[in-house]
């Protein structure tokens, strides 16, 4: 009987200039995947240099996280960028961030798109295609990582590439295995060692507790961690610390 | 006695999103070397597509035209840039560009500064340094093209890089074999059979008429042309039938 | 019996840095209103003074052609931009222009969205109602031109703002008043008489000849005509010299 | 014999996007003028509306923070901007700033430049000039802030501003009144305490303790205090206490 293995990933390099955004730092000693922004929402130079070079250092992999050109909306805003458009957004981003990769003796190891983006692929063909095509031009090898049951994993996996599923370690269910909208109560789980649970729980038995108390089967070869407030990694940590009391093995999904 | 050579190199790809500027498709039947934007100074990922896709269709090498971070002054404003941060900004600019190239079967084969970048590293021991830097890291192999005579060059030189000096077509020089300053007499030859004959006598010669007459000795093996204006198109046309005609390989310097 | 009168408006200043997009200065003397951008989807601070210096001199009315950010997309993406940004953004871009009309002796005299904010906001009860906010806070005297029968235009009256419908010179018409889509044959009129014979029938009897051939009746103080080619710059010529050969006074519906 | 007065002037508005940089809450209950960030370096209509907002509640006075167009450098990397470019992006800050203002029933009150071009045009006549031209073409009332001795206080009382110079609440002074670099000894004075009593010092007696233990006469009828951390804020608050205790009046130079 194997033992149970599940990665952890979290966006890192969220800053840009002068501003920061989350404890890039803390993360990498926590995650085994690093979604890395790419410039198109945040995420400069210096910063994608850094991040590279000190995640290559703790042998974590680096993810592209693509996004929409929207520095001043974050990525947060669904743009509707023409498809040729947005595979060439998508090619441009990854290319950048591999080279910082590269030069750290590591290489951009999967895609994960980001905000707005990731969640009008979840549903909408054009773009979810548009983003398949940047991938598999750039490098068919490269996994992607993105909601199960997503038109952009369907597609990805449709165009044969690996598609790796993710669940998200404070964010409510609903019985159908789909994310309470955060308007909605239940939203979000806040308590460090509840996420913790519900975490281990997931990755032995595959199963989550949906809001209404049903348990509903969820399969996530990832875990999506955030970094974003001290609250945060203190909650990442905990994750990761009762994985590891569980004998799980925190391992990357890319090599 | 072998056949003279010369590469002829010109910007391409410096638009962006609905603007356009210069004849890219007229240029790529010219040149054998296109200094591609790269999106700092112009250049959107669309374009980078369309450019490398077009240049190595027609065997016309990549060169990654790398720019301060300056769309509204088309990198022709001198920036007091960090030397890290300089670095960091070309690696990211030549591997966006690559990433466009290798999917067009090509690759970035050179690297050729921009505008007031390009004028700066002239002297500028740091920035210089910060740029020769960047090609270094991302990739000791490639060649870099500039100024003969200048810090950018000759620090690329100690630091292993393979140098190849330029020469202007259109531009009037000092008997020092520098360049008339565009404020004064003499900066522009604007006869295209002038321009023409020049370029084949220095090619042929390693001689340049200055503009007080004096035979200089000017050695390039690349002559950088423009495409910006219908006329500019066609000069660059007529230095290249003219080199033909004189019995000189027109090819790059780089593969 | 009161001579009819029409406004001719076009879009201008929509280049960026050193780029350019239609004939400013050729348009400045043919129309009455000049949309101006304001720098989300084009217009530089050089671009917006000198445009509004030679509108002023020449007596055209300035309006505020208001955009999403986005110069990489020239404001033609829809962006889901949240309501209170999208008021903020607007006034930001009204300020910035009107601080050039008024050094130039003039001020910003309407407000006209430009590209996919124009289109979404004949819809879009969210969007519409955030620009309405936004010119209603900077000035409610100041009038807003749009699409007869829009939901911008609506709310606008509701709001209290004096409200401007607007004619395409050269777009066909269903028998429904509404724009043919430009996916359709009989989109686009091509024929510069045609089109300015088009121009002085919908001014001095209020009716179009839609695609179909029926005649339909469109109320439009204001006409819109492009300068973005030297064909444009024709028509836009033709129109004016019709109106003029027909008595209709060619006069702006602002001050 | 009159009261000393005082203003108290502090950079707000500083974050971009989702990006926050400095309490801008907790300034606005300090100082009596705010250096509003226009969206060059930092600053998005979101920002600039809040600020204003509350600035205009508390009755601190609004000014114009203008930059560089550099947002991945904050405005801190010297640009060789041609002259009346920088005039004209000086005029688009102020105008969309002072839309802001306006709204919330106050007015850009002054002007302070920011970063780089702040430090520049200490000695650049050029520069120094173009945004004299600005700020005079804009509203020749606008008083205008900086360093004492300056080329840019110099050319704007020549034309006519009314100037006010600044002093620095936590800086170093040499014997001849400037700014220790700050790679020198001496360049910061950290102490809470300390600084508040240089500050009073300075206010009562028109005298600052300069590195070398000299008295040095420093006339500044503003002071900045900065905010962007914890340590800043209580240093900020302490200098206003103690500039209460001593008799000062705290009082914004313009209005």
């Amino acid at each position: 009987m194997s033992t149970p293995a599940v990665d952890l990933n979290s966006d890192l390099g969220e800053g840009f200039g002068i501003w920061r955004l989350g404890d890039d730092e803390a993360l990498l000693d926590i995650v085994t995947s690093a979604n890395v922004a790419c410039g198109f929402h945040a995420g400069d130079p210096d910063i994608l240099r850094r991040v590279c070079t000190r995640a290559a250092e703790r042998g974590v992999v680096i993810g592209a996280q693509v996004s929409y050109r929207d520095l001043a909306g974050f990525g947060r805003r669904s743009i509707d960028v023409p498809a040729a458009t947005l595979t060439n957004d998508v090619i441009y981003q990854i290319g950048a961030l591999d080279a910082f990769a590269r030069i750290a003796g590591s290489r951009v190891g999967y895609v994960k798109p980001h905000g707005a983006l990731y969640n009008r692929i979840v549903h909408d063909e054009i773009q979810a295609a548009a983003v398949v095509d940047a991938v598999h031009t750039y490098d068919p090898s490269l996994p992607v990582l993105g909601l199960p049951g997503s038109v952009w994993l369907r597609l990805a996996a449709e165009a044969g590439l690996t598609t790796v599923g993710e669940a998200f370690a404070d964010r409510g269910y609903t019985a159908n295995a789909t994310l309470v909208p955060r308007s909605q109560p239940g939203a979000l789980v806040t308590d460090a060692d509840a996420v913790a649970a519900r975490v281990v729980r997931l990755v032995t038995d595959g199963v989550l507790e949906a809001v209404d108390g049903t348990a509903v089967s969820v399969q996530a070869r990832s875990v999506c961690v955030h970094g974003d407030s001290p609250g945060a990694v203190v909650m990442a940590a905990a994750v990761r610390n009762a994985l590891q009391d569980a004998g799980v093995a925190i391992s990357p999904f890319a090599s």
